[in-house]
């Protein structure tokens, strides 16, 4: 199969705001795109979903298929090419690899795990150890405005690479499967989206937790304050400075070696001026979590970096504080799980 | 004047929960009181406070004048022997000498500061150098449950002792000044209130804030939980140790001996467990003022003890953090003084 010859099957796991993008781009690139929904099962089997974008006008986009559950998605044993999971991921909840296990039924497929967070990827692997597992980050500008419409601002690339055992040889895995990869850009790329393949991807995670390990848990313990908020007011934007750098040196320490930056941001400070530049205040997505009292991605957000803090030797009690505040500010709206 | 001779005249500035029961316990002891009422003064100066007490029925205490403000109080050359201040210290609101200033026209007057934190005492000195300054730390347990109705626990007793300009010889104010300890010591114990009086105070405002500096910002910004509640899960729990360690390493590194143990607590450890041991929760009053859209005392309690530590050279990561996400969700409901 090439993505010439070939209409990719892909099933994307988790149909809210990132997910329908993904869809709606990846089938206008040829695929036959499935969609696994939830809260709004209903609306998108009906009438599918509505996406505007600063780029254009909106566009309805309507899945191949809209799924709510794994027996209906592999009836008659439908094996997809790619299992693209955009679900938050909230292994203190349950476990993650249940969320993608319902709709594997073939190791051929290639699991992409497009979340955040750190060490998101090894349960899926305990559980699926002979698939791909592609982990990638995603940088896009979305959200869910109603159940099915989708407001995108604009911003859609992907920064992805293969995911392995700790201790296999990543170089000889990329190498044997330089197929896999080269298919999953060409089906990105006919889909008009950016897509950054990298010999190894966990670096690009370290660059993205730098934002997310610091704005999205001080947010929410600082009152439910937004990018614009915190940064113009000394006290939290010397907290987010001191902040990002813990993060910096864990990832260094983790990595070996500097974290890559990400659009010319390789600094706290210039982590701060690029967001605080951007036109409009970012509202990061655990305070919308807060706020709408869902649950927190605090864990592979902030617990799994102080956890490879702790392996590292290197000190963070910045995030140890926070870490332990946001979960006490969850426990009011969302009591933790026994 | 001794205090078998001659009545008191004692001006209390602040008629809440604190200095009511101050006021009830110093007229019962045969002291002429005075009180200053803001909020509650219409109801203060008609029917005076209702009392009520674990120990005792409900009484009635009425005060022998109330005033709103000084104009009243000092007319016709009306000089108290002592004005003691009862209200909180928010010098990031008002000059705390202001709160005072209104009341003393005599350097006669002795002015006893029953106010929580670090560094309180300093702008009063400055406002007033020539009169005794008496800095006071109370353990009490009582609250305003309506204007003018005061729940009391029973636990009332305060450590107080004077206070000087730095570098100023303490030891030598002390023993000029005896007369004045031994008066304060014999009214207070008149009026069945428990003093004990120490050749340095300071000392054991560290003991206080080991508490003070730990639950009560700790508590708002964990989302204002209350001291079962934050010591029963394990993450604030930890939280509450490690700061208090931070706490216990700057008051001595200040002191430059061990921080001096109230009721036995000498430890994070054991004062968490002494609060734990507690028949009811503790409300922190930073939590009850954030939960009441009140300004909070962060200036004295934490902000001036994180000075505290940098002057010593002591790192205290936690409470900078802490303190940085207080002011800012304080300034949710109460904007910054600019």
């Amino acid at each position: 199969m090439t993505a010439e010859t070939s209409k990719r099957k892909i099933l994307i796991v988790g149909g809210g705001a990132v997910g329908s993008v993904y869809g709606w781009r990846l089938q206008e690139g040829g695929a036959h795109v499935a969609m696994v929904c939830r809260s709004n099962f209903k609306v998108v089997k009906e009438t599918g979903y509505t996406i505007t974008s600063g780029k254009m006008d909106p566009v309805q986009f309507i899945p191949d298929a809209v799924y709510s559950n794994g027996e209906e998605a592999v009836a008659g044993n439908n094996v997809f090419d790619y299992v693209i999971v955009c679900t938050k991921c909230l292994p203190n909840l349950y476990d993650p690899a249940e969320v993608v296990a319902p709709y594997i039924i073939s190791d051929k497929t290639v699991i992409v795990l497009v979340q955040n967070g750190i060490g998101i990827e090894e349960p899926v692997r305990v559980r699926f150890p002979n698939n791909p597992i592609i982990s990638g980050i995603a940088y896009i500008d979305v959200d869910q405005t109603q159940s099915g419409i989708i407001r995108h601002g604009g911003t859609n690339f992907i920064v992805c690479g293969f995911y392995v055992k700790e201790g296999d040889d990543l170089n000889a895995y990329n190498k044997d499967n330089a197929h896999i990869l080269e298919d999953i850009k060409n089906v990105f790329t006919a889909g008009n989206m950016g897509i950054n393949v990298q010999d190894n991807v966990q670096e690009y995670r370290w660059s993205k937790i730098i934002w997310n390990g610091s704005f999205n848990p001080i947010s929410v313990v600082a009152g439910c304050k937004d990018s614009k908020e915190l940064i113009d007011f000394p006290p939290t934007r010397q907290l987010l400075l001191d902040a990002m750098a813990e993060l910096y040196r864990v990832g260094e320490a983790v990595l070996g070696k500097k974290v890559p930056p990400v659009a010319g941001q390789d600094s706290p400070e210039s982590v701060l001026k690029y967001t605080r530049d951007r036109d409009a205040p970012v509202y990061p997505s655990m305070m919308v979590d807060c706020i709408n009292k869902r649950p927190m991605e605090h864990e592979v957000i902030v617990k799994n970096t102080i956890v490879a803090a702790k392996k590292c030797g290197v000190a963070v009690p910045i995030l140890e504080t926070v870490y332990a505040l946001l979960v006490s500010v969850e426990r009011s709206y969302c009591p933790p799980k026994n």
